[in-house]
């Protein structure tokens, strides 16, 4: 199976945001400011390679692929569960917000008119992939490994290139490098710590997408749990490899990277649009004009990688929301997996949050950023604390010395790695809170209280609704059918007719008379028909329909309340929505009404009109990301739904026959 | 039964407008032109005077309230009538945008400060008016008199006033006796001809609203048609009264109203706001401070009556909806009376239309009048044109001379009215159509062209449904039930024991298998709790719920064709639209895909959770618009149910039995 680019994109794709950050940072103290930059940039490494140390242990334990919510469920308990899964939904959410900024960001750096409607064309491509994920494109494992690995060649091979013209003494330059740094204020002791502090809390974006690859072991070759901790590692490495790269060759290109460049950036022509790290480090490095073809290579390989990683959170999100529609912490249906309606749901609600983070923050990767990191970390910081309990658990019961050596040294590193990410998670509180990361705390505790909602609700209805074993199941007596009637077309005969084969123990007919002329009419036909079924005329001087027939059935209960009423009610089948709209109203409504009377039964009859013909089953349906959940697409499942039904004699009491059906 | 108040303030308050298009229109030629104002106007006298006696001629005929759309149908065709009804809707759109806007502008003529957001308080308004409407609140007889009476008492007041202080020589000015007018270009021979055409054309704004007095014969007191006839002439008379007065006492205080103040009112300090004729003309008659607090009044009147004018709209719109349902031209359930849910998509979107145009147009009743005045003089034409018809058809038969002489008359007065009407229609086409008549007359077309559509599709499915006289109703051989089972709880239970009390041929309760574990637990309390019903279990190796049981009810469909299975389905009946979302889901969306497939009964068995308790029958909703109708309120519906079912023995079949019902 195909391993790392699946995985790897939404991780790997950081570092194109992650040192524009580190830089833009440091450039409120000034130029000074960016001596420090590969020192932040090294912190950020030893965390990374912390975080993937710690999440190989996870990989092993918990081969299932549930990921931190399931780590934390299992070992710290539902709240904490809870608060990995609403920290996760925040993420995902970001993730689509921060990557698409940042892709339209790299390509406005290439395509400077881009730039000038960057929220519309960041719109647009959220729209985008999330009618390709409506619809169900079946991503290939190739359309992520192709710029995946594109992605890595070309950040490392720019590095190498980088450093091998730098050792022949070739004069490269960033556009910025003439352009001096405005400090905002003078940053000094404590000052000074904190902004480096806030510094390496940005840096630390390069974490967010490392979380994902728990959540993907089911997909990997056997022995999944190896693979996956090895790809764990080499996608670590080459991480850390590319953020160093990039930061090194920004130091050597002098790439003067503001804050608020329009204040910030003495020297730089008026109207001058600051481009992304990547991009003034590739135009140096391939030799400063901004029309080499690789330069533009680089840019495109860039913005099509952090759309891949906008389009994983479009996998992730509602396979997310299934597990937590599982422990009923969402809406029921959200659960059954494979099913296109519950992923549009989650699909839509992804793409309308993340539209409206990028309106409200005008698609600027920076001031989105400020939220990105604390949902992450908070998830990194419960699942280490729960892989600390799961091995002190394992080792109650464990005896095998060497077994027992293993535990303890896995326990070690969780412990090294909750350490770590539960220091970076208070160091982003302390230097985000007030910058952003405020929003995305709130967002958090709100999808908290509401997943603890809406599971209150069903566990209230399920223990309205438990049985006793004895539970009384007393038959009705009697069944009391209606047939409603409106006309005497098909539809109502067919109704009549199931009706009779039903054989109920008292049979009418009952119409509501809005028009004397009508109803007169109606009585005429039903006799010349000579239809044996008793017509009941029901009076309505108001021209309702609803009321009387729902009082007409409430009679009937009131005077044999041990008989059920069982009220057939013709609808009919069409093919359009808009045709939906036309017909069957009013007995949707009555449907509803009747719904509300205990002791009554409501029988849709339905007449397939010809329009009705055109909803076929629709069937070959690809659940996003099911590539990476490691399912079979659906001409997979078809072709073993058909080998199935082939191979199987008669089902069950029906008496099944039917053999291999398209259907 | 209140006459005049009730319908006139659609009609009366446009006298609040007319006189302002008339002298803006006239202002494009300059000063010298406004000497045409009262020449005009009295041609616009002749035009209302006309059409109040061809629609006595109308209120005679069709006594039952049918309106325009009534006569053109039933004389001219469908055709016709449906292109009255397309007009008659646009009407309504139009009436809300113009009154609404012209409300907003008399009263930011008493307070500037309004004025500034015009548009929103416009908006604000509409909606307003439509949620009062939604709420159903009832309206008083005297929530129109006072307003009316006070209006016309307001006009004819000041009109008197006026013309006495002239005769004791007061000298009275108007704010803008003072400034210039700069012609916008010189108008000579044809010219001017067209431009006075033009004049006039929007002069006839005047006679908007008269066309709504027909459609509410039926509220008046008896002798109806003979009340609503003297009422018509009265309005008629009073109008023209005000809108001549309003044009003298302009003219004597010398109101120079510009059709685009900022370029062609010389003279005027700078920002200066043009108020409406209505606010010059009170500020000049009641002593020339803009703090008088009669003017107040006047304005504040003027703006009430525009407010009920756009509120009759909102009674207007669903009743012609309903109408234009019962002939099948827009959803049948538009067409159910006191329905509350009909009457709300009318509402909302009679809101919805009227505050686009407010907002495209910037809520000047300027730019709107010139799309309102098209739609009106269609319908008075088609339905001039029917009358003549509706006369000479009656004129055949009857042999009565005085009767003959009557209708003669009768068809004389029609045919000078359509004369005049279809003439002031060419005038208004020609003059208006670049303006913005062009939207109407389109927004019409595509009306025409759905409604038809909708007709169309009506027709074919009725025709597709309806069954020979000999139509074979055999019945069904067998049923064969299915209980669908997902967990052992009370509503399962309660759908057992229906399916088994209707003792169908076969019966077997049904669950697909998503989680074995959970089947095999369901399997185990089955057998506990010796359920006598067969369990059958489904495979879903996708965890699909739908497709299993669909193909399963195919299977034994094909296995014994003649059979009709009854599939129950229990569900639950919640009380909160949110719990809705929490619950059914998949129970919809199987009941949707079963219907799909003929032979099938999709029977739902409702449990009633606690919380359903809270909806009880609504019944206390007032149809917007039922005092203008003459209907009876939802006190007085109730009161007559329950005496009818007080005096009622036993009812029908079922023995009825259970008495007064508060429900
Ligand atoms: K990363
Ligand atoms: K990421
Ligand atoms: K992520
Ligand atoms: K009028
Ligand atoms: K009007
Ligand atoms: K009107």
């Amino acid at each position: 199976r195909i391993a790392l680019p699946v995985f790897a994109s939404d991780a790997l794709s950081s570092v194109a945001y992650a040192p524009d950050e580190i830089l833009l940072t440091l450039s409120l103290a000034g130029m000074a400011a960016y001596s420090f930059s590969w020192k932040v940039g090294l912190a950020v490494v030893v965390v990374m390679l912390t975080v993937v140390a710690s999440y190989r242990q996870n990989v092993h334990a918990y081969p299932s692929g549930g990921g931190d919510y399931e780590v934390a469920t299992v070992n710290l308990g539902p709240n904490a569960g809870l608060t990995v899964g609403a920290a996760l939904m925040v993420d995902y959410v970001l993730t689509v917000a921060v990557s698409i900024s940042s892709g339209v960001a790299n390509i406005s750096s290439a395509i400077p008119a881009i730039g000038e409607h960057k929220v519309l064309y960041a719109v647009g491509l959220v729209l985008l992939l999330m009618a390709m994920n409506l619809r169900g494109v079946r991503e290939s494992g190739s359309a992520f490994a192709v710029p995946t690995y594109l992605f890595m060649a070309s950040i490392i091979g720019m590095t190498l290139f980088g450093l091998i013209r730098a050792a022949t003494g070739a004069h490269m330059e960033a556009e910025s490098a003439g352009y001096s740094i405005q400090a905002e204020d003078s940053f000094t002791g404590i000052a000074l710590v904190f902004l480096l502090l806030r510094t390496f809390s940005s840096g630390c974006a390069a974490l967010t997408g490392v979380e994902a690859i728990s959540n993907g072991v089911p997909a990997f070759r056997k022995p999944k749990s190896k693979n996956a901790a090895t790809t764990l590692l080499l996608m670590g490495t080459i991480a850390v490899t590319m953020l160093m790269g990039i930061l090194v060759l920004a130091k050597m290109t002098k790439v003067h990277f503001a804050a608020d460049p329009e204040t910030q950036l003495i020297g730089a022509p008026p109207g001058h649009e600051q481009k992304t790290v990547v991009a003034q480090v590739a135009d140096a490095v391939f030799g400063g004009t901004f029309a080499s073809p690789v330069f533009y290579l680089v840019l495109a390989v860039t913005g099509l990688i952090l759309v891949l990683a906008a389009n994983t959170a479009f996998n992730g999100f509602p396979v997310l929301g299934s597990i937590l529609a599982q422990d009923r912490y969402l809406p029921r249906q959200l659960h059954t997996r494979g099913d296109r309606l519950a992923f549009s749901n989650g699909i839509i609600m992804l793409a309308g949050f993340a539209i409206v983070l990028i309106v409200a923050f005008n698609a600027e990767p920076t001031k989105l950023i400020q939220l990105y990191v604390v949902g992450v970390f908070v998830s990194f910081t419960l699942s280490q604390a729960g892989m600390i309990r799961h091995w002190t658990r394992h080792l109650k019961t464990e005896n095998d010395p060497a077994a027992r050596r293993h535990m303890i040294r896995s326990r070690v590193i969780n412990t090294i790695g909750l350490a770590m990410t539960g220091t970076v998670l208070v160091i982003v509180l302390l230097t985000k809170f007030t910058q952003g990361a405020w929003i995305a705390i709130l967002a958090m505790a709100a999808l908290f209280m509401l997943m603890k909602g809406i599971r209150r609700h069903y566990d209230r209805v399920s223990e309205e609704l438990v049985a006793d074993l004895d539970e009384d199941m007393k038959l009705p007596s009697r069944v009391h059918g209606i047939v409603l009637v409106s006309k005497l077309h098909k539809p109502t005969l067919r109704a009549l007719s199931y009706a009779r084969a039903a054989r109920p123990s008292v049979l009418e007919a009952v119409t509501v008379s809005v028009d004397p002329e009508e109803t007169e009419a109606l009585r005429e036909e039903w006799d010349e028909r000579g239809i044996e079924v008793p017509l009941k005329v029901l009076d309505s001087p108001y021209r309702e329909i609803t009321r009387p027939i729902v009082e007409y059935v409430k009679n009937v209960r009131r005077s044999s309340p041990r008989d059920v009423v069982t009220v057939y009610i013709p609808e009919y089948v069409v093919g359009h929505w808009w045709e939906h709209i036309l017909h069957n109203q009013s007995a949707l409504r009555l449907k509803g009404r009747l719904l509300f009377t205990t002791g009554v039964v409501v029988a849709s009859v339905p007449w397939q009109l010809v329009s009705s013909d055109r909803v076929k089953d629709v069937g070959g349906y690809n659940a996003p990301g099911a590539v990476r959940r490691g399912e079979p697409s659906a001409k997979q499942k078809a072709e073993a739904r058909a080998r199935r039904e082939a191979g199987r004699g008669t089902g069950g009491s029906a008496g099944g026959g039917g053999g291999a059906t398209g259907r």
